[in-house]
Protein backbone atom coordinates (compact mmCIF):
# COMPACT_ATOMS: atom_id res chain seq x y z
CA UNK A 1 0.00 0.00 0.00
CA UNK A 2 0.76 3.82 -0.98
CA UNK A 3 -0.18 6.70 0.73
CA UNK A 4 -0.77 9.77 -0.47
CA UNK A 5 -1.84 13.51 0.51
CA UNK A 6 -4.49 15.27 -0.92
CA UNK A 7 -5.20 19.06 -1.19
CA UNK A 8 -8.74 19.88 -1.54
CA UNK A 9 -10.14 23.11 -2.06
CA UNK A 10 -14.21 23.99 -1.59
CA UNK A 11 -16.72 25.93 -1.85
CA UNK A 12 -18.75 24.59 1.57
CA UNK A 13 -22.26 26.33 0.78
CA UNK A 14 -24.37 23.80 -0.39
CA UNK A 15 -22.87 20.81 1.95
CA UNK A 16 -23.62 19.10 5.30
CA UNK A 17 -20.02 19.71 6.10
CA UNK A 18 -16.39 17.85 5.34
CA UNK A 19 -17.66 14.79 7.33
CA UNK A 20 -19.65 11.61 6.00
CA UNK A 21 -22.99 11.93 7.60
CA UNK A 22 -26.50 11.00 7.19
CA UNK A 23 -28.95 13.32 5.52
CA UNK A 24 -27.41 15.84 3.94
CA UNK A 25 -23.96 15.72 1.02
CA UNK A 26 -20.36 15.81 2.90
CA UNK A 27 -17.26 16.62 1.00
CA UNK A 28 -16.14 13.83 1.93
CA UNK A 29 -17.63 11.22 0.61
CA UNK A 30 -17.98 12.58 -2.24
CA UNK A 31 -14.47 12.87 -2.71
CA UNK A 32 -14.20 9.03 -1.41
CA UNK A 33 -16.29 8.18 -3.98
CA UNK A 34 -14.50 9.69 -6.71
CA UNK A 35 -11.51 8.28 -5.79
CA UNK A 36 -13.55 4.87 -5.42
CA UNK A 37 -14.65 5.26 -8.97
CA UNK A 38 -11.09 5.73 -10.38
CA UNK A 39 -8.64 3.44 -8.21
CA UNK A 40 -11.51 1.36 -8.94
CA UNK A 41 -11.81 -0.35 -5.39
CA UNK A 42 -13.41 1.39 -2.11
CA UNK A 43 -11.00 4.20 -0.56
CA UNK A 44 -11.52 6.00 2.36
CA UNK A 45 -10.29 9.05 2.96
CA UNK A 46 -8.59 10.71 6.19
CA UNK A 47 -9.34 13.95 6.58
CA UNK A 48 -6.99 16.82 8.41
CA UNK A 49 -9.95 17.59 10.64
CA UNK A 50 -13.61 18.34 9.83
CA UNK A 51 -15.06 21.77 8.42
CA UNK A 52 -18.97 22.35 9.35
CA UNK A 53 -21.74 23.02 7.50
CA UNK A 54 -21.42 26.17 4.92
CA UNK A 55 -17.91 26.34 6.04
CA UNK A 56 -15.37 26.52 2.77
CA UNK A 57 -11.67 25.37 2.11
CA UNK A 58 -9.06 26.79 0.62
CA UNK A 59 -6.63 23.96 1.14
CA UNK A 60 -8.32 21.23 3.23
CA UNK A 61 -5.89 18.33 3.61
CA UNK A 62 -6.53 14.47 3.59
CA UNK A 63 -4.58 11.12 3.14
CA UNK A 64 -5.45 7.73 1.39
CA UNK A 65 -4.07 4.31 1.17
CA UNK A 66 -4.00 2.43 -2.43
CA UNK A 67 -2.13 -0.66 -3.67
CA UNK A 68 -3.01 0.77 -7.30
CA UNK A 69 -0.58 2.34 -9.61
CA UNK A 70 -1.56 5.35 -11.35
CA UNK A 71 0.31 8.78 -12.73
CA UNK A 72 -0.92 11.69 -10.21
CA UNK A 73 -1.59 14.30 -12.83
CA UNK A 74 -3.98 11.99 -14.21
CA UNK A 75 -5.51 10.88 -11.23
CA UNK A 76 -6.05 14.59 -10.41
CA UNK A 77 -7.24 15.51 -13.77
CA UNK A 78 -9.76 12.18 -13.13
CA UNK A 79 -11.19 13.86 -10.12
CA UNK A 80 -11.81 17.38 -11.22
CA UNK A 81 -13.82 15.23 -13.90
CA UNK A 82 -15.74 13.50 -11.91
CA UNK A 83 -16.37 16.04 -8.67
CA UNK A 84 -18.64 18.90 -9.07
CA UNK A 85 -17.17 22.14 -9.96
CA UNK A 86 -17.47 23.69 -6.18
CA UNK A 87 -15.09 20.84 -4.88
CA UNK A 88 -11.43 21.22 -6.78
CA UNK A 89 -8.43 18.81 -6.30
CA UNK A 90 -5.69 21.27 -5.82
CA UNK A 91 -2.81 18.57 -5.79
CA UNK A 92 -2.06 14.95 -4.77
CA UNK A 93 1.33 13.65 -3.61
CA UNK A 94 3.24 10.84 -2.55
CA UNK A 95 3.73 10.78 1.62
CA UNK A 96 5.54 8.14 4.08
CA UNK A 97 3.77 5.63 5.47
CA UNK A 98 4.00 7.24 9.18
CA UNK A 99 2.22 10.07 7.37
CA UNK A 100 -1.38 11.18 8.92
CA UNK A 101 -3.49 14.00 7.51
CA UNK A 102 -4.53 14.90 11.14
CA UNK A 103 -2.27 13.81 13.80
CA UNK A 104 1.00 14.60 11.53
CA UNK A 105 -0.64 18.64 11.24
CA UNK A 106 1.47 21.11 13.18
CA UNK A 107 -0.56 24.09 13.12
CA UNK A 108 -4.05 24.92 11.07
CA UNK A 109 -4.85 28.23 9.61
CA UNK A 110 -8.45 29.50 9.56
CA UNK A 111 -9.74 33.15 8.02
CA UNK A 112 -12.85 34.48 9.11
CA UNK A 113 -13.54 37.43 6.84
CA UNK A 114 -15.90 40.75 7.69
CA UNK A 115 -17.18 42.77 5.58
CA UNK A 116 -16.75 46.22 6.65
CA UNK A 117 -17.35 48.77 3.82
CA UNK A 118 -20.60 49.70 2.70
CA UNK A 119 -19.23 49.47 -1.02
CA UNK A 120 -21.87 46.88 -1.84
CA UNK A 121 -20.62 43.40 -3.21
CA UNK A 122 -23.13 41.00 -4.41
CA UNK A 123 -20.14 38.43 -5.59
CA UNK A 124 -18.55 37.84 -2.41
CA UNK A 125 -21.90 37.48 -0.14
CA UNK A 126 -21.43 33.94 0.56
CA UNK A 127 -18.33 34.13 1.70
CA UNK A 128 -18.55 37.31 4.28
CA UNK A 129 -19.96 38.44 7.47
CA UNK A 130 -21.45 42.48 7.10
CA UNK A 131 -20.44 44.04 9.90
CA UNK A 132 -23.68 46.69 10.68
CA UNK A 133 -21.88 48.47 13.48
CA UNK A 134 -18.73 50.92 13.36
CA UNK A 135 -16.12 48.49 14.26
CA UNK A 136 -13.24 49.26 16.49
CA UNK A 137 -9.81 48.08 15.26
CA UNK A 138 -8.20 48.62 18.42
CA UNK A 139 -10.35 47.16 20.57
CA UNK A 140 -10.83 43.96 17.88
CA UNK A 141 -6.51 43.91 18.41
CA UNK A 142 -6.98 44.08 21.77
CA UNK A 143 -9.78 41.43 22.48
CA UNK A 144 -8.00 39.18 20.24
CA UNK A 145 -4.93 38.58 22.27
CA UNK A 146 -6.75 37.54 24.88
CA UNK A 147 -6.81 34.32 23.15
CA UNK A 148 -3.47 33.98 21.90
CA UNK A 149 -1.48 31.30 23.62
CA UNK A 150 -2.03 28.65 25.15
CA UNK A 151 -6.03 28.03 27.29
CA UNK A 152 -8.30 25.90 28.53
CA UNK A 153 -11.01 26.83 25.49
CA UNK A 154 -14.30 25.06 26.64
CA UNK A 155 -16.08 27.95 26.85
CA UNK A 156 -15.63 28.41 23.47
CA UNK A 157 -15.68 24.91 22.58
CA UNK A 158 -18.99 23.17 21.38
CA UNK A 159 -19.37 19.42 22.17
CA UNK A 160 -18.60 17.44 19.06
CA UNK A 161 -19.24 14.28 18.44
CA UNK A 162 -15.97 13.21 19.13
CA UNK A 163 -15.79 15.24 22.73
CA UNK A 164 -12.65 16.27 22.33
CA UNK A 165 -12.89 19.20 24.37
CA UNK A 166 -14.56 17.04 27.61
CA UNK A 167 -10.83 15.23 26.47
CA UNK A 168 -8.51 17.99 26.02
CA UNK A 169 -10.07 21.76 25.82
CA UNK A 170 -6.20 23.12 26.21
CA UNK A 171 -5.19 24.41 22.55
CA UNK A 172 -2.50 26.96 21.30
CA UNK A 173 -3.24 29.69 19.27
CA UNK A 174 0.22 31.05 18.02
CA UNK A 175 -1.36 33.76 15.89
CA UNK A 176 -4.67 36.23 16.07
CA UNK A 177 -4.07 38.38 13.12
CA UNK A 178 -6.25 41.21 11.62
CA UNK A 179 -5.69 41.39 8.47
CA UNK A 180 -7.22 44.06 5.60
CA UNK A 181 -8.12 42.97 2.88
CA UNK A 182 -10.59 44.80 -0.12
CA UNK A 183 -13.86 46.36 1.71
CA UNK A 184 -13.04 44.83 5.33
CA UNK A 185 -10.60 42.95 6.92
CA UNK A 186 -10.30 38.80 7.97
CA UNK A 187 -9.15 37.26 11.24
CA UNK A 188 -6.39 34.89 10.52
CA UNK A 189 -6.10 32.23 13.65
CA UNK A 190 -3.15 29.96 13.19
CA UNK A 191 -3.23 26.98 16.34
CA UNK A 192 -2.03 23.42 17.19
CA UNK A 193 -5.55 22.49 16.74
CA UNK A 194 -8.88 23.43 17.14
CA UNK A 195 -11.83 22.66 19.26
CA UNK A 196 -14.85 22.05 17.70
CA UNK A 197 -16.55 25.42 16.17
CA UNK A 198 -13.86 26.99 18.42
CA UNK A 199 -12.82 29.90 15.72
CA UNK A 200 -16.32 30.56 14.85
CA UNK A 201 -17.47 30.91 18.90
CA UNK A 202 -14.38 33.06 19.54
CA UNK A 203 -15.11 35.32 16.46
CA UNK A 204 -18.89 35.57 17.86
CA UNK A 205 -17.32 36.98 21.03
CA UNK A 206 -14.82 38.97 19.28
CA UNK A 207 -17.52 40.75 17.94
CA UNK A 208 -20.15 41.06 21.11
CA UNK A 209 -17.00 42.71 22.53
CA UNK A 210 -16.94 45.47 19.66
CA UNK A 211 -20.19 46.26 19.20
CA UNK A 212 -20.57 46.55 23.12
CA UNK A 213 -22.29 43.50 23.76
CA UNK A 214 -19.73 42.43 26.52
CA UNK A 215 -16.99 44.22 28.11
CA UNK A 216 -13.67 43.10 27.57
CA UNK A 217 -12.54 43.34 30.73
CA UNK A 218 -15.18 39.90 31.57
CA UNK A 219 -13.09 37.63 29.20
CA UNK A 220 -11.10 36.01 31.89
CA UNK A 221 -13.88 35.27 33.94
CA UNK A 222 -15.60 33.85 30.64
CA UNK A 223 -12.20 31.35 29.99
CA UNK A 224 -12.13 30.99 33.80
CA UNK A 225 -15.90 29.41 33.98
CA UNK A 226 -14.81 26.90 31.34
CA UNK A 227 -18.82 26.37 30.29
CA UNK A 228 -19.93 27.38 27.15
CA UNK A 229 -23.24 28.93 27.85
CA UNK A 230 -21.29 31.95 29.71
CA UNK A 231 -19.65 32.68 25.83
CA UNK A 232 -21.59 34.56 23.25
CA UNK A 233 -23.11 32.99 19.84
CA UNK A 234 -20.84 31.44 17.35
CA UNK A 235 -20.45 33.47 14.40
CA UNK A 236 -22.37 32.28 11.30
CA UNK A 237 -20.46 29.78 8.81
CA UNK A 238 -20.44 31.26 5.82
CA UNK A 239 -17.56 33.15 6.39
CA UNK A 240 -14.76 31.10 7.76
CA UNK A 241 -12.38 29.11 5.47
CA UNK A 242 -9.77 26.64 6.51
CA UNK A 243 -6.93 28.35 4.81
CA UNK A 244 -4.18 25.76 5.27
CA UNK A 245 -2.78 22.88 6.70
CA UNK A 246 0.80 22.54 7.63
CA UNK A 247 3.06 19.79 8.34
CA UNK A 248 6.29 19.69 10.06
CA UNK A 249 8.74 17.81 8.73
CA UNK A 250 12.01 16.81 9.80
CA UNK A 251 15.57 16.01 7.83
CA UNK A 252 15.35 12.70 7.92
CA UNK A 253 11.57 11.74 7.23
CA UNK A 254 12.31 14.41 4.11
CA UNK A 255 14.72 12.01 2.81
CA UNK A 256 12.68 9.39 3.34
CA UNK A 257 9.65 11.12 1.40
CA UNK A 258 12.35 12.52 -1.31
CA UNK A 259 13.22 8.48 -1.94
CA UNK A 260 9.66 7.82 -2.67
CA UNK A 261 8.48 10.76 -4.52
CA UNK A 262 11.48 10.23 -6.51
CA UNK A 263 10.24 6.09 -6.94
CA UNK A 264 6.70 7.35 -7.14
CA UNK A 265 7.47 10.26 -9.66
CA UNK A 266 8.60 7.81 -12.03
CA UNK A 267 5.01 6.77 -12.68
CA UNK A 268 3.34 10.16 -12.74
CA UNK A 269 3.38 13.79 -14.69
CA UNK A 270 5.48 12.05 -17.36
CA UNK A 271 2.68 12.67 -19.66
CA UNK B 1 -41.48 65.33 -10.69
CA UNK B 2 -37.66 64.68 -10.14
CA UNK B 3 -35.14 62.59 -12.13
CA UNK B 4 -32.68 60.29 -10.52
CA UNK B 5 -30.13 58.13 -11.38
CA UNK B 6 -28.97 54.72 -9.73
CA UNK B 7 -26.11 52.20 -9.96
CA UNK B 8 -27.01 48.87 -9.71
CA UNK B 9 -24.48 45.60 -8.98
CA UNK B 10 -26.14 42.32 -9.88
CA UNK B 11 -25.15 38.92 -9.42
CA UNK B 12 -26.84 37.61 -12.76
CA UNK B 13 -26.80 33.40 -12.30
CA UNK B 14 -30.45 33.20 -11.33
CA UNK B 15 -32.08 36.02 -13.17
CA UNK B 16 -33.51 35.96 -16.49
CA UNK B 17 -31.47 39.34 -16.78
CA UNK B 18 -32.04 42.59 -17.00
CA UNK B 19 -35.20 43.24 -18.85
CA UNK B 20 -38.36 42.86 -17.54
CA UNK B 21 -40.33 39.57 -19.13
CA UNK B 22 -42.89 36.90 -18.25
CA UNK B 23 -41.52 33.36 -17.32
CA UNK B 24 -38.52 34.70 -15.50
CA UNK B 25 -37.42 36.90 -12.57
CA UNK B 26 -35.96 40.17 -13.92
CA UNK B 27 -33.58 42.18 -12.28
CA UNK B 28 -35.43 45.28 -13.52
CA UNK B 29 -38.64 44.21 -12.42
CA UNK B 30 -37.24 43.41 -8.68
CA UNK B 31 -35.78 47.21 -8.40
CA UNK B 32 -39.04 49.05 -9.86
CA UNK B 33 -40.69 46.76 -7.23
CA UNK B 34 -38.54 48.16 -4.29
CA UNK B 35 -38.46 51.20 -5.25
CA UNK B 36 -42.88 51.43 -6.01
CA UNK B 37 -42.86 49.78 -2.10
CA UNK B 38 -40.63 52.39 -0.51
CA UNK B 39 -41.68 55.68 -2.61
CA UNK B 40 -45.43 54.19 -2.42
CA UNK B 41 -45.95 54.93 -6.06
CA UNK B 42 -45.70 52.83 -9.26
CA UNK B 43 -41.98 53.71 -10.40
CA UNK B 44 -40.99 52.53 -13.70
CA UNK B 45 -36.87 52.83 -14.04
CA UNK B 46 -35.29 52.93 -17.64
CA UNK B 47 -32.12 51.13 -18.10
CA UNK B 48 -28.93 51.88 -19.75
CA UNK B 49 -29.97 48.73 -21.88
CA UNK B 50 -30.44 44.95 -20.85
CA UNK B 51 -28.08 42.21 -19.49
CA UNK B 52 -28.87 38.62 -21.00
CA UNK B 53 -30.10 36.01 -18.35
CA UNK B 54 -26.95 34.94 -16.05
CA UNK B 55 -24.84 37.74 -16.95
CA UNK B 56 -23.68 39.91 -13.74
CA UNK B 57 -23.20 43.81 -13.37
CA UNK B 58 -20.35 45.74 -11.47
CA UNK B 59 -22.55 48.94 -12.03
CA UNK B 60 -25.44 48.82 -14.09
CA UNK B 61 -27.12 52.74 -14.82
CA UNK B 62 -30.47 52.83 -14.73
CA UNK B 63 -33.42 56.39 -14.13
CA UNK B 64 -36.64 56.99 -12.19
CA UNK B 65 -38.55 59.75 -11.70
CA UNK B 66 -41.26 61.11 -8.80
CA UNK B 67 -42.29 63.64 -7.40
CA UNK B 68 -41.79 62.40 -3.96
CA UNK B 69 -39.66 63.29 -1.46
CA UNK B 70 -37.04 61.66 0.24
CA UNK B 71 -33.56 61.29 1.74
CA UNK B 72 -31.16 59.82 -1.07
CA UNK B 73 -28.98 57.49 1.83
CA UNK B 74 -32.20 56.41 3.61
CA UNK B 75 -33.98 55.18 0.11
CA UNK B 76 -30.69 53.33 -1.08
CA UNK B 77 -30.93 51.91 2.80
CA UNK B 78 -34.30 50.98 1.97
CA UNK B 79 -33.96 49.33 -1.18
CA UNK B 80 -30.92 47.06 -0.08
CA UNK B 81 -33.28 45.97 2.61
CA UNK B 82 -36.00 44.72 0.63
CA UNK B 83 -33.54 43.45 -2.83
CA UNK B 84 -32.48 40.27 -2.38
CA UNK B 85 -28.46 40.19 -1.44
CA UNK B 86 -27.59 38.99 -5.12
CA UNK B 87 -29.16 43.05 -6.25
CA UNK B 88 -27.82 45.88 -4.32
CA UNK B 89 -27.72 49.51 -5.04
CA UNK B 90 -24.63 51.73 -4.84
CA UNK B 91 -25.68 54.80 -5.35
CA UNK B 92 -28.73 57.01 -6.07
CA UNK B 93 -28.04 60.49 -7.31
CA UNK B 94 -30.33 63.41 -8.60
CA UNK B 95 -30.06 63.94 -12.33
CA UNK B 96 -31.32 66.84 -15.04
CA UNK B 97 -34.24 66.43 -16.29
CA UNK B 98 -32.76 65.72 -19.94
CA UNK B 99 -30.53 62.99 -18.60
CA UNK B 100 -31.61 59.39 -19.70
CA UNK B 101 -29.80 56.22 -18.56
CA UNK B 102 -29.91 54.43 -22.41
CA UNK B 103 -29.55 57.94 -24.50
CA UNK B 104 -27.06 59.86 -22.40
CA UNK B 105 -24.49 57.26 -22.27
CA UNK B 106 -21.39 57.90 -23.84
CA UNK B 107 -19.38 54.57 -23.81
CA UNK B 108 -19.82 51.25 -21.93
CA UNK B 109 -17.64 49.06 -20.76
CA UNK B 110 -17.97 45.38 -20.23
CA UNK B 111 -15.34 42.64 -19.04
CA UNK B 112 -15.14 38.95 -20.13
CA UNK B 113 -13.39 36.72 -17.88
CA UNK B 114 -11.12 33.98 -18.54
CA UNK B 115 -9.80 31.08 -16.48
CA UNK B 116 -6.26 30.55 -17.59
CA UNK B 117 -4.45 28.97 -14.26
CA UNK B 118 -4.58 25.11 -14.01
CA UNK B 119 -4.59 26.18 -10.00
CA UNK B 120 -8.75 25.76 -8.90
CA UNK B 121 -10.87 28.13 -7.47
CA UNK B 122 -14.24 27.13 -6.85
CA UNK B 123 -14.88 30.18 -5.11
CA UNK B 124 -15.22 32.25 -8.77
CA UNK B 125 -16.64 29.58 -10.61
CA UNK B 126 -19.73 31.32 -11.72
CA UNK B 127 -17.88 34.46 -13.06
CA UNK B 128 -15.23 32.89 -15.20
CA UNK B 129 -14.65 30.39 -18.02
CA UNK B 130 -11.85 27.92 -17.75
CA UNK B 131 -9.89 28.07 -20.83
CA UNK B 132 -8.47 24.32 -21.37
CA UNK B 133 -6.07 25.12 -24.15
CA UNK B 134 -2.88 26.27 -24.09
CA UNK B 135 -4.36 30.30 -25.36
CA UNK B 136 -1.85 32.56 -27.28
CA UNK B 137 -1.80 35.61 -25.90
CA UNK B 138 -0.40 37.13 -29.11
CA UNK B 139 -2.88 36.10 -31.13
CA UNK B 140 -5.39 36.82 -29.16
CA UNK B 141 -4.22 40.53 -28.99
CA UNK B 142 -3.73 40.53 -32.89
CA UNK B 143 -7.28 39.40 -33.36
CA UNK B 144 -9.14 41.56 -31.00
CA UNK B 145 -7.31 44.59 -33.37
CA UNK B 146 -10.00 43.29 -35.69
CA UNK B 147 -12.76 44.47 -33.65
CA UNK B 148 -11.17 47.46 -32.19
CA UNK B 149 -12.68 51.03 -34.42
CA UNK B 150 -16.33 51.30 -36.19
CA UNK B 151 -17.29 48.46 -38.33
CA UNK B 152 -20.74 46.58 -39.27
CA UNK B 153 -20.84 44.27 -36.58
CA UNK B 154 -24.02 42.34 -37.93
CA UNK B 155 -22.05 38.73 -38.02
CA UNK B 156 -21.36 39.59 -34.49
CA UNK B 157 -25.24 40.67 -33.32
CA UNK B 158 -28.05 38.06 -32.98
CA UNK B 159 -31.39 39.88 -33.32
CA UNK B 160 -32.63 40.99 -30.16
CA UNK B 161 -36.31 41.92 -29.59
CA UNK B 162 -35.37 45.50 -30.50
CA UNK B 163 -33.92 44.75 -33.72
CA UNK B 164 -31.21 47.01 -33.26
CA UNK B 165 -28.76 45.75 -35.51
CA UNK B 166 -31.50 45.89 -38.52
CA UNK B 167 -31.74 48.87 -38.02
CA UNK B 168 -28.22 50.45 -37.48
CA UNK B 169 -25.44 47.59 -37.13
CA UNK B 170 -22.51 50.06 -37.23
CA UNK B 171 -20.95 50.73 -33.88
CA UNK B 172 -17.81 51.57 -32.62
CA UNK B 173 -15.30 50.09 -29.87
CA UNK B 174 -12.98 52.08 -28.72
CA UNK B 175 -10.95 49.67 -26.92
CA UNK B 176 -10.48 45.76 -26.04
CA UNK B 177 -8.04 45.44 -23.87
CA UNK B 178 -6.63 42.64 -22.64
CA UNK B 179 -5.98 42.62 -18.63
CA UNK B 180 -3.96 39.73 -16.21
CA UNK B 181 -5.70 38.68 -13.54
CA UNK B 182 -5.23 36.56 -10.91
CA UNK B 183 -5.63 32.83 -12.39
CA UNK B 184 -6.13 34.32 -16.21
CA UNK B 185 -6.70 37.75 -17.78
CA UNK B 186 -9.94 39.37 -18.85
CA UNK B 187 -11.27 41.23 -22.19
CA UNK B 188 -12.46 44.72 -21.46
CA UNK B 189 -14.14 45.94 -24.06
CA UNK B 190 -15.32 50.11 -24.15
CA UNK B 191 -17.53 51.29 -27.14
CA UNK B 192 -20.15 53.41 -27.63
CA UNK B 193 -23.14 50.95 -27.69
CA UNK B 194 -23.31 47.29 -28.28
CA UNK B 195 -25.65 45.27 -29.95
CA UNK B 196 -27.31 42.34 -29.06
CA UNK B 197 -25.11 39.50 -28.07
CA UNK B 198 -22.48 41.27 -29.62
CA UNK B 199 -19.27 40.97 -26.53
CA UNK B 200 -20.16 37.77 -26.18
CA UNK B 201 -20.05 36.80 -29.88
CA UNK B 202 -17.12 38.83 -30.13
CA UNK B 203 -15.34 36.62 -27.41
CA UNK B 204 -16.55 33.59 -28.67
CA UNK B 205 -15.28 34.21 -31.87
CA UNK B 206 -11.94 35.43 -30.67
CA UNK B 207 -11.54 31.98 -28.88
CA UNK B 208 -11.95 29.76 -31.31
CA UNK B 209 -9.54 31.59 -33.43
CA UNK B 210 -6.82 30.95 -30.61
CA UNK B 211 -8.12 27.65 -30.12
CA UNK B 212 -7.37 27.15 -33.94
CA UNK B 213 -10.98 26.48 -35.28
CA UNK B 214 -11.05 29.51 -37.34
CA UNK B 215 -8.37 31.21 -38.98
CA UNK B 216 -7.41 35.07 -38.19
CA UNK B 217 -7.57 35.78 -41.98
CA UNK B 218 -10.92 35.04 -41.97
CA UNK B 219 -11.88 37.56 -39.85
CA UNK B 220 -12.58 40.30 -42.72
CA UNK B 221 -14.82 38.10 -44.62
CA UNK B 222 -16.81 37.28 -41.73
CA UNK B 223 -17.39 41.38 -40.83
CA UNK B 224 -18.25 41.34 -44.77
CA UNK B 225 -20.99 38.60 -44.60
CA UNK B 226 -23.00 40.90 -42.59
CA UNK B 227 -24.56 37.78 -41.73
CA UNK B 228 -24.28 36.08 -38.07
CA UNK B 229 -24.24 32.82 -38.88
CA UNK B 230 -20.98 32.91 -40.46
CA UNK B 231 -19.53 33.76 -37.44
CA UNK B 232 -18.74 31.02 -34.44
CA UNK B 233 -21.45 30.57 -31.57
CA UNK B 234 -21.39 33.19 -28.39
CA UNK B 235 -19.46 32.37 -25.42
CA UNK B 236 -21.36 31.83 -22.39
CA UNK B 237 -23.11 34.62 -20.24
CA UNK B 238 -22.25 33.68 -16.80
CA UNK B 239 -18.57 35.34 -17.37
CA UNK B 240 -19.29 38.49 -18.82
CA UNK B 241 -19.57 41.43 -16.50
CA UNK B 242 -21.16 44.90 -17.08
CA UNK B 243 -18.53 46.93 -15.54
CA UNK B 244 -19.80 50.60 -16.38
CA UNK B 245 -21.93 52.83 -17.99
CA UNK B 246 -20.27 56.15 -18.77
CA UNK B 247 -21.80 59.63 -19.42
CA UNK B 248 -20.29 62.72 -20.41
CA UNK B 249 -21.72 65.62 -18.47
CA UNK B 250 -20.80 69.24 -20.57
CA UNK B 251 -19.49 72.09 -18.55
CA UNK B 252 -23.15 73.86 -18.92
CA UNK B 253 -25.32 70.32 -17.75
CA UNK B 254 -22.71 70.49 -15.17
CA UNK B 255 -23.53 73.39 -13.57
CA UNK B 256 -27.23 72.73 -14.05
CA UNK B 257 -26.56 68.97 -12.17
CA UNK B 258 -24.71 70.60 -9.52
CA UNK B 259 -27.89 73.35 -8.75
CA UNK B 260 -30.08 70.23 -8.33
CA UNK B 261 -27.69 68.20 -6.72
CA UNK B 262 -27.34 71.29 -3.91
CA UNK B 263 -31.23 71.79 -3.79
CA UNK B 264 -31.94 67.90 -3.16
CA UNK B 265 -29.38 67.25 -0.95
CA UNK B 266 -31.03 69.38 1.48
CA UNK B 267 -33.37 66.62 1.98
CA UNK B 268 -31.17 64.01 1.64
CA UNK B 269 -27.89 62.39 3.41
CA UNK B 270 -28.22 64.85 6.47
CA UNK B 271 -29.15 61.79 9.07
Amino acid sequence: MNKFKIVLSYDGTRFGGWQVQPNSISIQALVEEALSVVLKTKTPLVGSGRTDAGVHALAQTAHFSTSNSFDLCKLQHSLNGILPDDIRVCCIEPVPDHFHARYSASSKIYRYHLRLSKNVDPFKRSYHLPVHFPLSLPLLKEAATYFIGTHDFTSFANQGDQGAAAHNPIRTITRLDIVDEEGGIYLEFEGNGFLYKMVRNITGTLLDICRGKIELSRLPEIFAAKDRSKAPPAAPPHALFLAKVNYNISAIEQDKQDQIKIDKMILSCAS
